[in-house]
């Protein structure tokens, strides 16, 4: 039987108290919080209509919900059912990981609204929201989904939410150097989610080691169905991983773009991502591990240089590394930093987001540093990286340059970030289960009793034989 | 054995001969119908070149088809995968809520096209259909599929068309009794899909009331498994719930409006749900039913009033509240309905759609009735409310009592339409099992006889060892 | 126990070199193709902003990409989970469905992008690409994925990617021969990828007939939770088909009256469906084998058809016998190919794709043949059926001879090619499964032990009573 064993737990799991105050203070503070700061955008603004006549707008078609809103459901699904169901794997739980990704993403996003508000959106003392903040507000939750997938089975909700607190106001702060400090582009955020989102989880999962893990070895893996369900998460962010990396780019052209190049990286990263998962077996059968996983990393890979003249030629080749280097990843990696390393990272989130950010970072700051006003056109090349302003006279080449020193950033950032908040959750007062509990469901969900009317069924001597 | 003991059987639950007289004879009358009334509009008519120009439209994009396709396409998904998959968290009753949820919506969407085609798109004696009239149809569809959820488990298909047949037509009415005769504004359908559905589909249980349900109380719950499909509906239904409460609103602002309105009233919801339903258990677990459903409540709530200026700020509210009414629902409610009431609710739709519906339509004329020139601007408060023709001289206040009559009239058209049905519906003659086998696909549906195999390989001594 | 009997197993399914050096030296040849050939189309290109000037277009929101890419990301999701899922009904290849179907059309969209690309944009020596390729190139997948079903759990991946370089191959000159030669409407590919891609994979299978197959009868099957699974397949299928059926129509009311009378052929055709899963079977009962697949029927069977004034009614019609059909077929027909044609059709293609492919060539050429003037306006007829240039005295009934001459190309093509490929296929050297080991993951997939461990907690007497 699954249930813990309550005669060993060490630990105090019981949330009736914990939770509950956690979730209500701090979903009363972001009610203040939204009702000192958070209005409409103008395009989401009841005056619209006079807005429109002021900036010579024709057509309601010009707002930018229509350019935005598919791709923004789009990430949407991503971060809710994609996050949240290829975390199914695990055989027993299922509940905590769809159920926590919903809770802590349902919080986070409220939370960025308002953080990313401040930095980006901060007009005459309001947070002025429209589509494209709402995107934003995703995207920084993805991060924290990321950070999840290290740590996921071994934390209590309460731990997740304090993650998703710290977590996404450092994101914020961290996109805001390289945004507008650094004057980086980033569209997909390989750096600004995917480097720091996972950088920041394998810190926290580093820190809150767990030596007896093994004593929970049995339900680390997965069974048939739950590999379906998990599939189901995979092929929603392969699918929707354009629109992710197009969302927030420029109208016309570069989301067009975007969508096309990741199109690109993602079929070829199937590919390699399926050689690699054979070759690498003894008996040369492909792993439901490396094809949840590794299948995906050319989405990471060129979430910085998506936007850019990357090509599908390009995108081909970042597809097709990312496969081999994921898998690889998955099948010598994980192990080591488990071992060597103490960093117990559930779902390879090092092998799926660390390594293929740091590599669209770096694709990034080549393609940035390589572009030519005869690749991009004059006026293109300095749409696409906004050479405008106070950047009017950075070149390409000093744009890689900033480019390259986002990814260090991100990566100190996260490291930093990580330590402290993993720091944080290491106090023993937030519930999280015995070393011999995790990874399992029963601890925090009521799980219904299923196996037994079925055995039951299954041996009931009086049934009728098939038809 | 799960297989109905036939011995035991009061009801002839034979559908060989009903069933297909009863789909064929009605997809004939649609056919003969659809025929006689229904036409493209002119935006979906090969003549629209011409109209464009006389219209003096410059682009095809200025068609309703991209303004409202994206919504639509969300919206279909909510009515066939988020409301069948949200029902199939019971045990043995998957096919029938993810099958007969398809065949009444399919039927019902047909019906609906032609009902809400006579009383808003009829011209000249031909229905004119475009987008916005399948959004339509499938808003329609989604007040029966609600129903649905009262009744699920305990009614035969045949049952279920049937109350598709009439339910479909006083939604009609009484979507035009609200729209055109009171004026009302309710583009997420508060008034007219929820709480018009939620009390249709609980005055039909009641009257159907079984005494000795009981005697199938043990497939009234959950596997593992089928909680973690019913979560693929409630994902669905979360994530897209911004384009349903947005998908008819008026092109631009409103449109944008609704569904940041619905995005954070449905973020709010999941926290409060989480709270409470820790809270209200003695061991603190999280149940999975509150998660599925309350957290849902939150988009019932500001059906209404979503397009209106809600505030981000207004809708947190909203949210909050409503994830502690719906879970505080499930957990006391529900039993006191059963028990008291006898209203048995297999899905519990009085707490996620009855109540949060009554809150929406309550928040809506609120919302109405505190419009001012300033908050929307004097153009703005015109467009927002159609204060246009007859209405030029309402006001917001006249606007909020007219929202609160419209509440009402849902609520009574509901309570006399369900009686109705249900009595229709008890008929002995539409083929609904006897108590001890409902809940159970066995008695309509063509079953798999998996568990044998699979018992089978458990107890194989043969079985090699796992490498 | 489902693991292979390796002692009788007459074939070498061992993948680890073969399956790898497929996979690698085609994604190379992919990248080397790509770099000599693809580029972005003017809209996805950096130039955009010169081009839009050139072309007078005044906003951004011009870009082609705006018309189609929620059609885009619909069909996405269509070939990878509706194509994928559908065929997960199956109790033990749940891996191999979802994941081999990943595989086949991760790299059949690369192949099809190049020889798509080279008949119809090819400019100055490169293929220019922007979204209408990404959907062109996943429909020409679809027709691989169809062609998969009829070779379900009975081929190697190694099989599956040498019949998708052919099958897209073939796919692309029969498309040039019926778009370019014959000036043929297809916009849903009644012919070119139902038709075409049915007849090939059943030409295939015929060719590949496997005469133990009966050993592995017994998992053939579904098993409850796969059949969900299915299900979620099914739907997406039926809900985004509106979209694969106008993704590519011209902009404007075109696109508009695809959807249209797509989601009325859908709707009519579940209904008969449903009538027929039930009076064909003595019980009365209905089957999730014909409402997982012939619910479909109505979307392909209006493929070639659904851009034209077929108007809604129409729609019903061909919905209507579509789902009669295509049930019958299921009942009488598969088996009857099967024990007499030694056509082996694991999905039962024949009834899902063949017989509607035909039916909807079939509705498309008299619609086209029946158009007039009257009913398209002067404007209008010439737009719908792109009378200019060559083409300009074309009349609607010679137009319905060369739709017609279309349906019998599409299938020479596939029964040559169906032949061609198939013989290729024979060939004992690509590592398919002996007949016993067929419709199993465990020969090509890492399976996870899960029974073991449920077993073992069920039958645990220590477990606690339920609370």
């Amino acid at each position: 039987m699954e249930r813990p064993r309550h005669q060993g737990m060490a630990k105090n799991t019981y949330m009736r108290w914990r939770l509950p105050l956690v979730c209500l203070l701090w979903e009363v503070a972001m009610i203040i919080l939204f009702g000192v700061f958070v209005r409409f955008s103008p395009e989401a603004d009841a005056h619209w209509k006079e807005e429109k006549r002021e900036m010579n707008l024709t057509s309601d078609i010009e707002n930018d919900f229509y350019f935005r809103y598919p791709s923004f459901q789009d990430v949407h699904v991503m971060i809710f059912v994609g996050f949240g169901f290829l975390m199914t794997f695990l055989k027993r739980y299922g509940f905590g990981a769809v159920g926590f990704n919903f809770l802590l993403a349902a919080f986070g996003i409220q939370w960025a609204l308002l953080m990313q508000g401040w930095f980006h959106s901060f007009k005459s003392g309001k947070i002025l929201i429209g589509v494209e903040n709402l995107i934003n507000a995703d995207f920084c939750v993805g991060s924290v989904c990321i950070a999840f997938g290290a740590i996921l089975g071994k934390s209590s909700p309460i731990q997740l939410l304090i993650m998703t607190l710290f977590q996404v106001t450092l994101f914020a702060v961290n996109e805001y150097i390289l945004l507008n400090l650094l004057h980086v582009k980033d569209a997909g955020g390989s750096m600004t989610i995917h480097t720091f989102g996972a950088y920041f989880g394998l810190t926290v999962t580093r820190i809150l080691y767990r030596p007896n893990l093994e004593q929970s070895k049995d339900k680390q893996g997965s069974v048939y169905h739950s590999d379906l369900f998990a599939m189901i998460g995979t092929l929603y962010l392969w699918m929707y991983w354009p629109s992710f990396n197009s969302a927030i780019s420029e109208h016309g052209d570069a989301q067009h773009r975007a969508a096309i190049n990741t199109y690109c990286s993602l079929a070829a990263c199937v590919l390699t991502t399926v050689a690699f998962s054979s070759m690498l077996q003894k008996k040369g059968k492909l792993d439901m591990v490396h094809i949840q996983n590794a299948t995906l990393a050319g989405g990471v890979a060129v979430g910085t240089s998506a936007e850019m003249m990357l090509t599908p030629y390009g995108s081909l080749i970042v597809g097709f590394i990312c496969g081999i280097v994921s898998t690889v990843g998955y099948v010598y990696f994980t192990p080591f930093l488990e071992s060597r390393l103490h960093i117990q990272d559930t779902c390879g989130i090092h092998n799926l987001h660390a390594i293929p950010g740091l590599i669209g970072g770096i694709v990034g700051a080549i393609t940035a540093a390589a572009a030519t006003e005869d690749v991009y056109g004059k006026e293109g090349l300095i749409k696409a990286f906004d050479f405008t302003g106070a950047y009017q006279t950075r070149t390409p080449s000093v744009q890689g340059g900033f480019q390259a020193a986002g990814i260090v950033v991100s990566l100190l950032m996260a490291l930093a970030g990580g330590a402290l908040v993993g720091a944080i959750l290491k106090l023993p007062v937030w519930g999280d289960a015995a070393a011999e509990n995790c990874f399992e469901d029963d601890i925090y969900w009521e799980v219904p009793e299923d196996e037994e009317s079925d055995v039951y069924h299954m041996h009931n001597p009086d049934k009728p034989a098939s038809p």
